[in-house]
């Protein structure tokens, strides 16, 4: 035999997940002069460095041993119970660290939700546009994905309704705050409509977070948990408000649902990196999280507006653009007739890469849209880049 | 809706999962006094911890945002690079960096090779008894279990030509050095038999290699992967040569199910901890991890001659047990008529606790077996508890 033959035998699952087009565009943006509004990094600029390496040595030096061992499933107690208080601090929730699991970022915890719940066949319904990775993440589950648009105030509900109605649904998911890819937040009025259509329906709404405290007025809407929490899961992540790097994010569910969770949780990777939930749990204990937060949503609301103040100084008026309120990025509509694939093609000679729209759908993508990141790019870089790429598109509206 | 019709939604698999009734057992270890001989828990003593804090200083201070930024998917390079250079050195294998893929320890490299190759119903082989934590992992995409007999030199070949042939068989799940739960070890025949009747099936050879490193000789056998490298994928982990809590393993195989096992891990979590990634690499560069394993390997010899000891002067002797050449477990079977449960129900009441052997095996359970942890517990405590553990067997020997 030889590997012909090994790779016959993969599963179909193996041929169902999509892979991933901006995998393949980070690999340019490493290049020298690179200009990227690709990535989804946040600015490491911001990443507690010093901090995190104080908290290190504390951890290693007092709780070295503990730290370093095979440790529970469900994550380390305090840090739940952290993320407990600072659910009743933001929303008044009563949360208790029963109903909280630690994952490895919130990516795993849609692999662990797709492994509780999706069979293949299962309907899914998915905002459209939605995030890359939770498709990926779920096609391997391989269920049938439904989708609703996405309006400038959240779902449109009418069409969540009529999939509810007509679909014996599962799963619904949506990321309500400074959603990836648009940069939309759902209005409160479609919080609670979303919560009542949720309610009439059997089906559980995923409710993905990891934006939510990049919120540049400094106000947060109730996330749609606390309408139905017995109803959603409820997805959180330090990736956005203390750095990626560390692997950590964390579900909030009823207890039930949990226990299950982490009984999928030990079958696939036993727990969590517990070194790294020790030095975090120092980091937040003590230093305020708050003013550190504060600094990034301070720095990125500026970063959003340097952006959408070039979008409308140097790109063609039949351009249309979301503005976003929080989170990391701005969603692009290009005029009739021109793709987004052709403005990479033609942008990527300038060394400016960005995504381009049609990987966030599940069907039937809307080829005219891409993806801006304005986190991860400074002032100067961005305008310069930013008037170029408006440049190029105009040449391209010129040739149509 | 409520919880109650929630839970209803859960997917098959999820039944399907056997509870680990370690995890339970663990609840209890915790308590003081007890003596677990339970866990498969590294000796802590042995963690590197100072050494780790000072590369953890030296990481956050020379390449803090690099490692606490997001990081691709297949792991650090340099890691990878050290793996390939490791394995030549032992085994004179050339592997590349590119059949390398980091994991969150090996656990998370079952969950991998579970979605790249099971689908519901397919006939998966395993040793008899075998990993509890790989029963859990795989149970959960639903295969049809098969199992030959583990005999005093690895697997029964007899049998496994017999699954190979009546069965279409996709893959075998072997542990040949120290194994858990047993401690045995294959033989170089063994080896060389396994290799040969593989490479007449067209099914794949999971070699999981996590105590390999931990023998007590000093001397290793050839990884079964050395025969038959395009029919097997190799699991390895630093969780018993340096510290679990870092959660790193790895999977060495063929370059196209490496690619394809990453676009899995990226669905699946994202990457490996970046910032462990990077502590470890600079534990491993500046310091000398043959001598540290020479460490660990001597107090575990010594530590399994104890217990080996103990068993023969406390024991019956129509008790049997494996003498195990590395790792951290024995393995015993208790005389007819007196099950492991019946034993631990009476050693609780003296603080004592072990694994019943019924857990590990995936149909037609051996209830007279149990495994015991020798690398966890000192000397004194040891010889104390052992010493305990026979008088109550011969209670029961005497009742029956």
């Amino acid at each position: 035999m030889n590997t012909q033959t090994s790779t016959h035998l993969f599963a179909k699952r193996v041929e169902n997940v999509p892979q991933s087009f901006i995998r393949e565009i980070l690999k340019v943006a490493g290049r020298p002069g690179i200009v990227s509004f690709a990535g989804g990094l946040p600015n490491p600029k911001f990443f507690p460095v010093k901090e995190l390496e104080e908290c290190a040595g504390k951890v290693l030096k007092e709780h070295g041993m503990q730290a370093l061992q095979y440790a529970s499933t469900e994550g380390y107690f305090p840090l739940r119970e952290y993320l407990c208080k600072r659910y009743y601090t933001r929303f008044g929730l009563n949360i208790t660290p029963e109903q909280i699991l630690i994952t490895n970022g919130s990516q795993q915890a849609l692999d662990l939700v797709s492994k509780l719940f999706i069979e293949p066949g299962d309907k899914l319904v998915l905002e459209r546009p939605s995030y890359l990775g939770a498709l990926q993440c779920f096609s391997v589950f391989q269920p049938n994905f439904k989708e609703v648009d996405l309006e400038d105030d959240g779902p449109n509900i009418g069409q969540l309704e009529a999939a509810l109605k007509k679909y014996d649904v599962k799963l619904f998911y949506s990321i309500p705050n400074f959603q990836n890819p648009t940069g939309i937040s759902y209005s409160k009025e479609k919080r609670r409509q979303l919560a009542q259509t949720m309610g009439n329906s059997d089906a559980i709404l995923i409710e993905d977070d990891p934006y939510g405290e990049i919120n540049f007025s400094g106000k947060n809407l109730p996330p749609v948990y606390s309408f139905i929490p017995e109803q959603t899961i409820l997805l959180g992540s330090f990736s956005k408000i203390v750095a990626p790097g560390l692997r950590l994010g964390w579900m909030v569910a009823e207890p039930e649902i949990i226990r299950k969770a982490t009984v999928m949780k030990q079958a696939s990777d036993l727990h969590s990196n517990n070194l790294t939930q020790y030095i975090l749990h120092e980091f937040i204990s003590k230093y305020n999280l708050d003013e550190h937060i504060a600094r990034i949503r301070s720095q990125y609301k500026f970063q959003s507006e340097v952006m959408v103040d070039c979008l409308k100084t140097c790109f063609s008026p039949s351009v249309k653009f979301t503005l976003p309120q929080g989170g990391m990025f701005t969603w692009l509509t290009l005029p009739a007739g021109i793709t987004a694939r052709q403005l990479l093609q033609e942008s990527l000679k300038e060394n400016i890469i960005f995504v381009p729209g049609d990987c966030f759908y599940a069907s039937n993508p809307n080829t005219q849209t891409l993806r801006l990141n304005f986190s991860n790019v400074e002032e100067g870089a961005m305008r310069k880049a930013m008037k170029k790429l408006g440049e190029i598109l105009s040449g391209l509206v010129d040739m149509r």
